[in-house]
């Protein structure tokens, strides 16, 4: 029938350029089955997330192909992170448009064969279609964490303290960039802030040591604000952070300087990729201990409340109030 | 940013219509958390499979949304069946073009959770984004199987008898009545045949029973051929086929009377979503049993050879032999 052209050629890429990032992983058996098998290793669930991008919508489109991978990967591995899980395999979704050749196939597994060893996780199963409509790319992560401690987004308790990890707003400001919304900084300020926005870090070694510290945790993708106001919906807190003690780099510290207006995109940019978590004031200590460990910044800005929903005084010193559309002045 | 009211919409469109769905899962933490979290069964392993569809190439895009529903969740428990895996849960991700309405997404929703009770089945986590292309859909269905005692295409041995359940063929021909390429039936079997494509039928219930008895399985989603020669490629064997023995429905027989010719779009049209089996001889007697229990048909349609690839003898008495394009007679 009509369909078999199709598939044949699906069943010739899957074996050329995907087959061989399955080769770890015993259980995908080498891509040629119905289903893949996953064990947890003995005392540890299943953490599974997925996430799609489409493009012209979640990139831009004419980004390296092992970029928009490597992209794709992490942001699903952000996720496990903000569980607390170990990653271990994932399933590969693309729906392909006619001028997807070889030549970006297989610049796109190489992306992901970098990835998977720098993640140490390993491609299970997936599906390839065509499409009439723009690529179409969906990652599901399967990770491991230990049963019954996975970190949520529910645990946040009056007056634990509200941490970041790394610096936050780097990626919404080298989107800004990218968007020509931002100016003024010099080139390599620029490149610093547009490879934030085009590859996350997702914080694995972080998200797993976090278990047992954190009392909520989750990685911010929406916002520093959006991402916060999450939490305390689903844990029944509200919060106050200081803008000014949000940590920034060098050039996002720059982009400020420059435009007072930067902390609004800073604040609810998105695409972090950082993990927000909040723990018990007295794991102070031991959490300074874990960044100094993985060379990481892990930064107080501010505390849990019992309620009255999310407070961000900001850099004017002047109380900031999340409202439904977005930030204003109150 | 730009993208936080299609973000908003999203989180209210998950909370109306597909956190229900999340109801019967504790893992899946109301679709509120970062990942799912999923626990195989003691002494069983977890099966993942994944399936994409494509509005205008996978479905025809104006069907009612339930059925688009049931067919996307449908192939994957098909291929939970073909490994003898047990439904648990599943991951929805959805790109959706701009003129799906809140009516269309209740209708879809309605759909799933049908045949979540059909089959036993959660929604365990997912993704919804906006596409300016088709409306694509992606289920990553997981199940759980015995440690160990998966059904894999891979163990067809010499002499092992091959099975279908079912009937084949059903699923093509009613996708060539839509397409106008078949006539000279009554409405009846038209909509019987036409029913067939839109709505698969996993055997799901079949394929859990067969572990211990099947050599080698695989659900029928290419077309017989096709798929037989998946599990005679990975297997290492060939296998004898006799065209008359295949089960056809009385609609298909119909057609196959008018009209000689429909013996190749049943034998390679595909979407039958049956399960193609080898088992041994001597479990002649219980996979007859089998099939009287689960009142399904499980019939014999070959055997399995040492080598000299697929021979299908056609219902002239002639051989037919699989070539890279389809089938000719040799």
């Amino acid at each position: 029938m009509a369909a078999m052209p199709a598939r044949r050629g699906e069943f010739e890429r899957i074996a050329r350029f995907f087959a061989p990032l399955a080769d770890g992983f015993p259980g995908a058996f080498g891509l040629t089955d119905d289903a893949a098998v996953i064990t947890p290793p003995p005392g540890r669930d299943l953490a599974v997330t997925t996430d799609t991008m489409v493009a012209g919508v979640h990139f831009i489109g004419d980004e390296a192909p092992g970029l928009i991978a490597a992209k794709l990967l992490r942001v699903n591995l952000s996720d496990l992170a903000a569980m607390g899980a170990v990653p271990l395999a994932y399933m590969l979704n693309m729906a392909l448009p006619g001028d997807i050749d070889d030549d970006w196939l297989a610049a796109f597994a190489e992306g992901l064969a970098a990835d998977q060893s720098a993640f140490d996780i390993a491609l299970a199963g997936g599906d390839s279609v065509s499409t009439p409509g723009p690529l179409t790319l969906t990652a599901t992560a399967i990770g491991s964490a230990e049963t019954g401690r996975v970190l949520r987004r529910s645990g946040a308790r009056d007056g634990d303290i509200v941490y970041v990890s790394g610096t936050i707003g780097d990626g919404a400001l080298g989107l800004a960039l990218l968007r020509g919304e931002l100016g003024g900084l010099s080139d390599a300020q620029a490149h610093e802030l547009i490879g934030r926005y085009r590859l996350p870090r997702p914080r694995v070694g972080l998200g797993v040591r976090l278990v047992g510290l954190a009392s909520a945790a989750i990685d911010i993708s929406d916002g520093l604000a959006a991402d916060l106001a999450h939490i305390l919906d689903i844990s029944g807190t509200g919060a106050e952070i200081e803008a000014a003690t949000v940590p920034l780099s060098a050039p996002a510290a720059e982009a400020l300087r420059g435009d007072a207006g930067c902390m609004e995109t800073i604040l609810t940019g998105g695409d972090d990729y950082e993990l927000l978590f909040t723990a018990a004031p007295g794991y102070a200590g031991r959490i300074a201990a874990l960044a100094s460990d993985l060379d990481l910044p892990l930064t107080p800005i501010g505390r849990i409340t019992a309620g009255g929903g999310l407070t961000v005084t900001g850099a004017d010193g002047e109380a900031m109030r999340l409202v439904r559309k977005g930030w204003t002045h109150g």
